[in-house]
Parts: C-alpha cells; structure tokens; sequence
C-alpha cells in the first residue's frame, strides 16, 4: 500500500473514533474518544519506530532520536480533535503525514542533527470547553489558568475532566517545552478554502496566519411603541441592521474577513421599537495592519450609518490576537521541498483559520503546508482530498525535514 | 380654574402615584399605585356626583343615570395604568376628560336618555404582566383564563396578584358588561404621534385601530468557521440583516408601519458564521387588506433576499388581530362636535397603537377622540399637551355625548 493511501485509510479508522460513531464525527478533549484516539496513533507512532508518551495536557507524542540521544527536536504536527459533524481530515490529516514522514526518516537511516517529534493535539478546535487551542498552548508554555473554570454542556469543568481523564491539573505546567529544546515547528493542514483548487494546485505555502480582532458593538437609540411613526422612530435594530449590511458590503474591498456571529436587540420585545441593539465582530486579514486599517473603516461606516439615524454607537473590544508570521527559513524550506513534488512556483496562501501553529509562534519559528480539499469544504462530512495530493504532502513534509537538517548542520541555531 | 386647567393639574397629581415617585412614572396593574390611583380617581368621581365602585377586575368606574335609573350605558373611559418611565397623559388624559364629562352632564342637570358611565382601566400597557388591555378585555367579556399564569418579574402570578390586591379571580366573569347594557365607548387619548402637531389641528378623529399581524421570520444557511472566504458562506445572519433592511425601506412605500422587535443567530458564537437567524415582525396598517397586502411583498422581497444568497426562509405566524373600524355613527357624532370646537373639517386619523377601544369593540360600537401632543412624543416623560386642545377635547366630547343623546332618543338602537 502506498504511503498516501496508508494515511487516508488512517483517517478513515480515525473517523470511527466517534461519539457518534454511526451518524457523525465528532472527538472532544478529555472524553473517551480523545482516550481512544491517543491510543491509535500511539500504535502508530511506536510502529513508526519512536518512542510515544501523553504528556501533561493529553497531547500524545513521538521522538525519534537525531544523531545522538538529548538533541533538540524539530515538532511535526496538528491536532486530533474534531468540531461536532465534521470532516474526516482537518486536523487528523497533519498528523497522520507527520507520521508517515518519521516512518520514512527512520527507515532511511538518515541520521538528522535533531530529533523529529510528531505531536497530535487533544485540543485545537475548543468545541468542549470554548477555549481554543488548548493542547498546542499547553505545548508552547501559554496555559491560561483562568481556563480551568470553563464548563463542558453538562456543567463539567476543565479542571474536572483532567482529573477524569486521568491527568492531574497541578501538571500541566510540564507539558510546556523549553524553547532551547525546539527548534521549529511544521504543520500540514487541509485548506479550508477554494483557492488551491481553484489555482489547480496540490499544496500550497502558509504566509501568516490570520489573528482576529473582536468587538462588541452596541447601537443605542430610543425604544418606543410598535405603532410608533417612521419619522418619530429611532429605531437601534434598524441601524445595526444598517451597519451589519455595510460591513459586510465593505470587508471584501478592505482585504477583510469578518464575521458577525452574536446579534440581540433590548428591550427584544415583539411590540417594541428596539432602542439598543448589540452585535459582535470578528474581523481577519492577511496582516495587523490591513485588519486595523480595515477596521478603522468599518467602524466608521458603522458610525456613519447610526449617526445618520440619531443613533449612538459603542465599541467594547474584546479580543486581539496578533497574525503570525510563518518563519522565513522554514518557508523557503517547505517551497523547495514543494517544488520538488513538481509544483516549479508554490503558491503563498493566507490562512484566515487559527491552527495549532498560531499557539506555537509562542514558543518556536513556525511553517506550514496547505493540502488542497475538494470544493474548499471543511468542518463538515463532505471533506474530501486527493490521494495523489497526499502523497505530494508527505514527499514534501519529508523533503523540507531534509532540507532543514541539511542547513542545520551547517548552522545550528 | 377651568376645566382644562383642573384635567391637568389631576394628570399631574396622578402622575405622583409611581412606583419610583421621585424619578419616574410608573403605575402596574394590581399595585400599591394602581389601588391609590383608584382611590383618587373615585373621589373625583364621587365629587362628580357619580356612583362609584371598582369592578371585579380592579378597574374604577363610576355611573351617572339617565332619564331614569337602570337604562343602558354609553362608556366613557381609557386606562390609569402605564408603561415604565411613562409620560403623565397616555390613558391618564382621557379619563380625566371623561370625569370632566361626566360631571358637565350632571351640573346641566340634562336628563340623557342614556346612563354615563366612567370607567379607568387597570391594565392596558400589559407593563407587568406582558398580556395587554386586561381591564378592557375583562369589561368585554374576552378575559383569557391562561392569563392566570403570567408572572411578574418577581415570579407572582396574576392570580396571586389578584388575592393580593382583594380581588376573588373566581370573579372575574362579573367585570364582563352585558352587551344590552351598553351603548357604545367613547374614548379620548392623546395621538402617540405627530400629525395633529404637523397639521396644526388640536383634535382629530380616529377612523381605525391597527390589528398587528406577528410573525418569526427563521432563515437558515450552514454554519461555518469565520475563517471562511466569502465565496463559500451562507450566512443566515447576513442574509437576515439585508432582509431587515429590506423591510424598513418598503414598508412606508406599502402604507405599512412594520417593527422588528427580537432578533437572534445560531449557534451565537462569536468566530462562527450564523447558521440560522431569527427575527420577529409586528406589521399593522389602515386596514387588514393593505396590512396583508403588503405583508405578502415583504414576505416576497424577504424570501428573494434569501434565494438570492442560498438561505431558506421559514415564517412562523405567531398573532393576528383584525383592525377595529370605529363606528360610523359615533365618528359622526365626535365629527360634529369637534367641528363645534371650530375645526370645520376635523382630520381623520389612524391608529397605529392599540387602545382600550379596540378590546371594547368585543362588546359594542366604539369611537375615538385624539388629542395633539407635543412632538408626538409618548411612553416617554416629555409628553406633553397644550391646555387649549384639552379644553376642546373636553368640549368635543361633551358635545360628542349631547349629539349621541340626540340621535338615541329619537331613535334608540
């Protein structure tokens, strides 16, 4: 069997480590499908030759040893963790090819100047707790004790689940890796976008990684009687409806993504003309600056747009998280390696989607492979790739772990 | 004083009896300021020379016999409750109007050929039990049992409530007049609007009272993460907002006044495009036939929004009421005797907010009397009257009365 028919069919194994096994895909952190899971890929990954552990936060890893015992490693990776109804690749993809790509260096003999671990996160989507990314920022030393309290559907805390997992919360802090212990981090990842598919590629090269920023916009006018006159109304619903057209009118001008995901009206009576209305903001784009710079435009249409109406407007913000850059080495290392597979120009991609790699820019220089899926679906049954695409992403995982071993033993770093 | 002065200092004495007397104005159904409201209200009464009792319901009324005791009764009333941080004149005015009447009639020491009835409604805002016009529907005999179980904010029901401010809920029946015991309703009330004040008219005659249609309107898309490009969203939320906007830019042009008072997306997080939205929809108009008329576009221009951006659209009909036409012989009888006030040609109006009237309608013929106020302010504590248009709205339906009396000795009906 081929190395990319091995991974697909691993994915397909994986996909029945479900909570709901017949009808949907679903694997959450901490529950006796995330259990299971750990324990497949730990078959696999001692069956690729590396030595396996769970570490503190339930991630479940490999090593295999470089030159000599003890050296730094190079971490391979994504998470293993599923949203309700999904897919069966996004996450599970990732690791499933950096597995294969220690099974190939191992059996080559190839003695790297670093050890190569491959790492499946217990956590990255957040379905069960809010909170995302919890097993990458475990890793990368940026656990947030605050998380402890989130709750589960069923009122179970985080704190809770780790103790019925059979992890002990006071540990966690031995998940984090020492930065002088790492020395990159590479992750493959469907797309979750139509823009390989449609540029007819197989793979492509992550450019930065989208940070969001979130807001709470409230929009405050006078709530009165239903049978209120037109020209009498000033009506918060009505202008935030407004202003939620506009941004979405505008954001596509201003190299913007943004998502509007909350919305509520007060008194939120039927027979009331609303006099406050409140929705959040999430907006994205390829760099900080074209987000703030976008942003800034954004809410002043929303300011125009409410003005116009006699109507105030308030900005709560709520959330930032910086882009992250893809580390240049690394990416010149992926492109070569890309290039390779027979692709002569590999095409930049911008990831709108948080990955574990964003959680990992804390702790070590990060680079990341787009694997193209069919129709751009994700977080969904209907996600689909290629299987000669698979094999390209394993060739080119391989060759840019190659291509780096070979600068690193001419410059450690 | 005159009597327009007198109606006005009474609306400012009533307007002391608050549940927050210092700050704001707000008297509930069942309180401590609804049994002092009606206490004061029967002393002017009784002042008036009327027989006054409190019905079974807790609404205060007073009679004023006829020709001869026992005859049928022409109602003079509206309501002595409000809305929270209310205005002094809404409901309030028409009932000082009324005692004004009323004592007018027995002063002349005319016999009518009908007996005059005072009546102050104890719920018409339905401010604390969310159910409206309680004390009209009770007077009409349409007292809906559920209502029982509504509660207040403080989880006291309306059963509890009626033991609690002495009234037997098993008697309620007894609130409910005979439909041969009356004659008609006569109401007076300030406009909730700006007409009068932009027509330069201190009276004007209400022609119909909207009955609201109410629906919730779902519109269904996929959900997805808010990484997702544009090309490939379904965005319920933002099909919802254009369909809202929709909605408010056609309505005037349909002679339709339309409120979106609730609104909601699913699953409501904040990096997740919505999958579904909701939003309710009060439409009311002149007529049921213009109402629904133009309902059916709204709908249309609704559901092409949605098929436009792949969004299904789901509408739930959650309320129908039917307009209420006042009476033709009434608005004749209010008509000549606004024009006696010097208005040669008294404006028509339509009402779009309910009124005790419109629960009456259940029971007899009704007719209703608008008064101008300043900048159509209302449920607000800057409503405002002019003293002079009082005291043509005190002439006006006093003559209203005579003129009634008039056509039912010649021709009782």
């Amino acid at each position: 069997m081929s190395a990319a028919r091995n991974v697909i069919e691993r994915c397909d194994e994986m996909a029945a480590i479900s909570a709901l096994p017949e009808t949907f895909i679903e694997r959450t952190y901490l529950t006796v499908e995330h259990k299971a899971a750990n324990a497949t890929v730990a078959e696999w990954l001692s069956e690729a030759g590396l030595a396996t552990w769970q570490d503190a936060a339930g991630n479940v890893c490999g090593r295999l040893e470089g030159a000599r015992p003890g050296l730094p490693a190079l971490l391979l990776g994504s998470h293993l963790d599923t949203v309700p109804r999904a897919g069966r690749y996004d996450g599970v993809l990732g690791v499933m090819i950096a597995i294969e790509v220690a099974a190939r260096i191992r059996r080559s003999g190839n003695a790297l100047p670093f050890a190569v671990e491959v790492i499946g996160f217990g956590d990255e989507e957040g379905t069960r707790f809010g909170a995302t990314l919890l097993g990458s920022r475990a890793v990368a030393g940026t656990w947030n004790h605050a998380w402890w309290h989130c709750t589960d559907a069923d009122g179970v805390s985080l704190h809770e689940a780790f103790a019925a997992f059979g992890l002990d919360p006071e540990a966690i802090g031995r998940a984090a890796r020492r930065p002088a212990d790492v020395i990159g981090y590479l992750e493959a990842h469907i797309e979750q976008g139509p823009i390989l598919e449609q540029r007819g590629r197989a793979l492509g090269l992550v450019t930065t990684i989208a940070g969001a920023r979130r807001m709470l916009v409230t929009v405050t006018g006078r709530a009165s009687h239903a049978g209120t006159p037109y020209a009498m109304r000033r009506d918060a619903l009505a202008g935030a409806s407004e202003a939620m057209v506009a941004v979405e009118s505008l954001a596509p001008g201003l190299g913007l993504i943004a998502t509007i995901g909350r919305v509520g009206a007060l008194p939120g009576a039927v027979n009331v003309v609303p006099g406050a209305a409140t929705f959040s903001l999430d907006v994205r784009a390829t760099s900080d600056d074209i987000r703030d710079d976008g942003l800034d435009v954004l809410l002043a249409a929303i300011g125009d747009t409410c003005e116009r109406r006699g109507l105030s407007v308030d900005v709560e913000h709520t959330h930032a998280a910086e882009t992250v850059h893809c580390d240049e080495r690394l990416r010149s290392a992926l492109s070569r390696a890309i290039s390779a597979t027979g692709d002569a120009d590999p095409l930049d991609l911008f990831s709108p989607a948080g990955h574990d790699a964003m959680a990992l820019a804390a702790l070590t220089r990060v680079g990341m492979l787009f694997v193209r899926c069919a129709g751009g679906v994700s977080h969904h049954p209907d996600e689909s790739v290629l299987e000669e695409d698979v094999s390209h992403a394993i060739d080119a995982m391989h060759a840019a772990v190659l291509n780096l071993a070979e600068e690193y033993a001419a410059a450690p770093q």
